[in-house]
């Protein structure tokens, strides 16, 4: 366990002096920055940085750092796109699934070993399959059917389970419903799905049956912010396993588990630790 | 779930008409071959074959089976090295832990939903830090201590207990304990270990500290048979991840568990699969 | 250099006995079979197979295997989906380029090398950059400009061009022409192009800038056979490479490249070596 | 191709306050900073940074920026371990060659499409296998047969061929003579090889054939500096290719090719780019 850390990102337009004015600031207060990234875009004229300073090296508290930061701030017309964060306050996560478990289990696996360190708050599921391995992990299971003639009851409910823990990172893992936009909006920055295809490759429904059928000789998964626009929101992370004419549909499915956990776990990790920063539909991961 | 199957597996000295003799036994019986797969290796002038055959094409069951292939297999000198077996037999698996779960953890998850189709009779730790888990999954947890006076000891208790269930798979889990000679014989071409290397790199104790030391670029796991040579048994799987300068050796071992767990649970459906056949140090993957 | 082969491919409809029957033939002749490979495809219903034989092996020659292979072929209805190929003949390529020479570079080194086995009888371009280094390699280089209004003349000129060498393979090494229906036609199940994406995403022109807008994580390539249906036909091999948000669109074109004429290179490999049998828009690749 | 930038690198001791220091030095000289990275190493409590500032954004040139940076870098310790590089200066290379053509086909072909942007003036072989390529590129090319009983005044040749071109990188491209340590002092940091192995493991001679028995299932490739340790130097860089039972050595040496001649020249424009400082036995690669 790593101690305590403030994480400051910001996004401003690019200019002259903009790494000094942050580092000045900083070591001016006699902080040790432990990590800092920085990433300007030719292309759009945009820059962007996360800093990673020890909280005991600063002689005051998170409230503090946020007041003289925000002068900071403005003064780098970053106003409204900076953030500072104290790694000591456990992130919470909400976890949306149906029937498959294999993302689940993964997750379950890496908070119970600490590898991954959130407060997973609840598990909502349309079907109450994954309610015993949930429990069996001391973590709450809410089963809330999805009946096609009352979808817009079902997402209420679950809007109001997940608002009730006010979740850093609501993840869709593997929940195959599809999140109505004033969801999307509700959830906006904080809902991450990961979807079983090289998006943009076979975005929507029955990927795995799309690849067979074009005879891909690779299949991956994509890990994404959800936004209104289906399979479209920004990507966190992705990645592939090799594929050949010998593998049925069955087999891409069992296969591309392993890819799907394993890209939902690393997405959802750097969504927490505050690593990734979306511009426009890209995402900068620091 | 595929339809229950015979397989065959065999190696022998290579020579002209192997495939023919295999096929026309198994055509002659009305044997549908669903897969099947050959390997010469000119270096040794060996033979090695695996063929799937759809039970209910044949007109008899698998002692009858056995009896007739004992004839083929003899009139090729394959007298020693050839198994017919029935996938309708649900395999045995006892896994080997000591305090890391992440490799458990998967296993479990794996088997709960379904992909991985072993019967784990028993997880057998030298630590309880995963019972709990374990039995959340209805399967039974030894704790056997491994004290440093009395290690003949425990493995004997070990060995009784994995006696006891006469396994197709033992699965050294992260078990970090090295067997003796004994033990290794008596599990030969059963035992299964996960080293979290890419061997033969750093073999032995601390992997990760040995890779962080040297600077490699990218890290490993291992799945291979356990020998009395120690990390240096028949290998059936490989894979590796990216490493960078940033990474500490903490880092190097939170991103090896997604490999290693992935390579073990490879290796073990191969295994189970009867997919592995080892030839000398090393192995034929079909 | 291995020994002189010949090598047997063909696909038919899958039934029981199809591997005995040709094993056998072929052990009757006392052929030696050095490489096999079977698929059978559980959806169509199809079989499919690759036998490799030693030519010293048998005693007679390529005329007479053929004219014996001919029986069996028919007996599993494979009558126009055969071939009985000697490795003894060297085959011919032809390879239309661009501007962009790391595709050719890559062949032309192969080729000069000895690792890849391939008479290249032509290099077109329709630009002529290209055309020094492909005589420095001794290879005539034909410059065919295609101005937007006489298209068709071109492409007339390079067809004839082509059919001169009656070549076993034409190879689109980034040739940035679309080819007309007819073109596609004449030279079909020879014409391999490398499309710098990994296919189905990014289709068309401009693949990189389009992957860089949708802020993918990998790039690939897509080495594919040419039809009528633009970067649509059946996909040979795929390659991808890791890239981040500080990669600009030129570094995507960059680290592409490595991925492209590796990808076109293995899949061309296979092609020549008969390794890849066409089953409607998908392929076998043994 | 990119404007004109200086490339300032250092390591230093790590204490508060070196970003500031350095980010504030250029920003008060009016500099804009394209890309900036630092990495601090809290093993050995040592910093390291790079930074690409636009050359057209001061106001003085690189002799006054080298005279005032001096100061910068002696108030952080920095003395012996700091650079400032000017990239419109093109840097100048000697490749070392043997009879084995894949890794210059593939540097020349990267220079010549423009890709690597380096003055390659003189390829030594000690073979003349290779000579008509280089020359065919319009590069020098020497002849320095290597006898058993004359090696050490070949390499008395090489190294003055080698000084009268003052080269920033000596590319041993397969070059298959062990450099004597005077050599490898004189070429210190300048000299990068490329290993036919994922180091550690297969160190020496062969190691394709050493691969070949342990049975791994995956090959790679190492670019790393040569020092008088064999094959022990600092890694730069790392790759890997699957591989399975059916690749025979030869088809080891084949596709090992395609890793390295990618990790060669990766390797070698990170070093020629200034992004490669050594920490010990350690590579930082911004």
């Amino acid at each position: 366990m790593p101690d305590r850390r403030y994480v400051i990102t910001f996004g401003c337009p690019d200019r002259t002096g903009i790494i000094a004015r942050v580092a000045s600031f900083v070591a001016d207060a006699g902080g040790w920055i432990v990590e800092a990234a920085y990433h300007a875009d030719p292309d759009t004229g945009w820059f962007f940085t996360r800093q990673e300073i020890k909280a005991d090296s600063l002689p005051f508290g998170l409230a503090e750092l946020r007041a003289r930061f925000a002068e900071v701030a403005a003064s780098l017309s970053a106003e409204s796109n900076w953030l500072v964060q104290d790694s000591g306050i456990r992130p919470r996560a909400v976890i949306l699934v149906s029937r498959e478990g294999h993302c689940l289990y993964d997750l379950l696996g890496r908070v119970a070993s600490g590898e991954l360190d959130v407060d997973v708050r609840a598990v909502i599921g349309n079907h109450d399959t994954l309610a015993d391995i949930t429990r069996a992990h001391g973590i709450p299971f809410h089963h809330v059917p999805f009946p096609p003639e009352s979808k817009a009851e079902a997402f209420a409910e679950v809007r109001e389970i997940v608002a009730a823990h006010d979740p850093d990172a609501v993840v869709l893992a593997r929940f195959m419903q599809i999140l109505p936009p004033e969801v999307c909006d509700e959830w906006a920055g904080r809902a991450i799905n990961i979807h079983h295809s090289f998006l943009p490759s076979f975005a929507g429904a029955r990927p795995y049956h799309q690849a067979y059928q074009r005879g891909v000789k690779l299949i991956g998964a994509t890990c994404h912010y959800v936004t209104a626009d289906l399979d479209a929101g920004p990507i966190i992370e992705q990645d592939v396993i090799r594929v050949d004419h010998g593998d049925s549909v069955a087999d891409l499915v069992r296969k591309g588990r392993d890819i799907e956990k394993v890209t939902l776990a690393r997405g959802l990790r750097w969504h927490l630790e505050r690593r990734v920063l979306v511009h426009g539909n890209r995402t900068v991961v620091f």
